[in-house]
């Protein structure tokens, strides 16, 4: 029923345009009564985004689920993925839909409201995980932007290219990016520490990124100190 | 005219409510016909946001008179601060349309559009900067959308004190925090620069940072020399 509803709604989008389309127009297609779709729909925009609801229970879900060993970046990187998968799923309907909602503006600003609904689910996850840190909200709240911006830029590319190629690979690269400018060993400029300070990522790998943060001032014996520390050398 | 239009419709807003405030009920406490209304206000939802086509207008123009020697990242902040000095201007206005978007769910969906096309107007001017370069326009979309919300972060908080307190410097304080993860010099680990690369912000300041971006694999000489020509100093 309202897979129906839904398909028939798309369908009488696609020939006749948005507006045109009254919810009269869709029950009848659909063989339906107008209180089977203000069953499932409360007005004839919610009929165009079917899965959100679902998608941020889903998501508030994951969250809720987690656990202090999470990385806090990494976790809600995962839990846009959730968002993702529910584009990638269904191509073809979420090319159509994105066609639509950018003729629409009404759409359009409906979108909006969801995508802050989705900001909101993240920032809230992160200020939990942020509380008592200094800047734990503003924090929070860049970080959750950062990643709903870097997944709308690479959902958007697979869907500007028709949904062809691999939806997870363009969000993922764009999902790396937040990871890497957020990572936990950045951190220390953020807090403003003072002096030198050294951090790694803790892998093995030869590629291992290692940052080093230093006030211009500290003196440079104090700077390679802390290298060594941290590369777990002796002096050069 | 328009002011006092204005001024009629949140008198109203506050006695009445704003569902239960009729155009024509604003008209008439301002002593103006509706057509004079309509010349100002597309819908009475503009008249709770009379400020902000203008402050999009400067906004860009601000951004359009960048040159090539302006800080990308330094000039979205301070065209952020433009929609700052905007509330901070008038702050018990300011404070009674915070109230009242918070109340009425359109108005928020209204105020969320308004937000988007600020956030556009920061990341077309962020695209056109990094054109050409890595990942230019995931970059200009995530530090549009840091910008945004750490601009938010600090009116909010703001607002919520009753539009008591400095504006300026909570906001100067959230726009800090992104200039610091989004920061030219940091700019070597998102280019996924191998070897050694030091980079310094230019200031003379003793509490300049400087970051020291390495694979974990370089020799310690290469980045200990990084760090000597970075600084400017002969070896320790």
């Amino acid at each position: 029923m309202r897979e129906s509803l839904v398909a028939a709604a798309f369908q009488l989008f696609v020939e006749r345009g948005y507006e045109q389309t009254t919810v009269d127009d869709i029950v009848a297609l659909a063989g339906v009564g107008r209180r089977s779709f203000f069953r499932y729909f409360p007005s004839k925009e919610d009929v165009v985004f079917p899965d959100h609801e679902g998608c941020l229970t889903r998501m508030t879900a994951f969250l809720g689920e987690s656990g202090p060993g999470h990385e806090p970046v990494e976790r809600v990187c995962d839990a846009a993925r959730l968002v993702l998968r529910m584009y990638a799923e269904n191509p073809a309907f979420s090319v159509q839909r994105y066609r639509l909602t950018r003729k629409v503006p009404g759409l359009r600003t409906y979108e909006l409201s969801v995508v802050w609904r989705y900001e909101r689910a993240l920032a809230e996850y992160l200020r939990g995980r942020f509380s008592g840190r200094p800047d734990g909200t503003l924090r929070a709240d860049v970080i959750a932007a950062a990643v709903v911006a870097a997944h709308n830029n690479g959902l958007r590319s697979w869907l500007r290219a028709d949904g062809r190629g691999d939806a997870s690979a363009a969000v993922d690269h764009a999902l790396a990016h937040v990871q890497r400018v957020f990572a936990p060993e950045r951190n220390p400029v953020a807090d403003g520490t003072g002096g030198a300070h050294a951090a790694w990522n803790g892998g093995e790998d030869d590629d291992d990124v290692v940052v080093v943060v230093s006030r211009r001032g500290a003196p440079l014996w104090r700077v390679v100190q802390e290298i060594e520390t941290t590369l777990g050398r002796g002096p050069a």
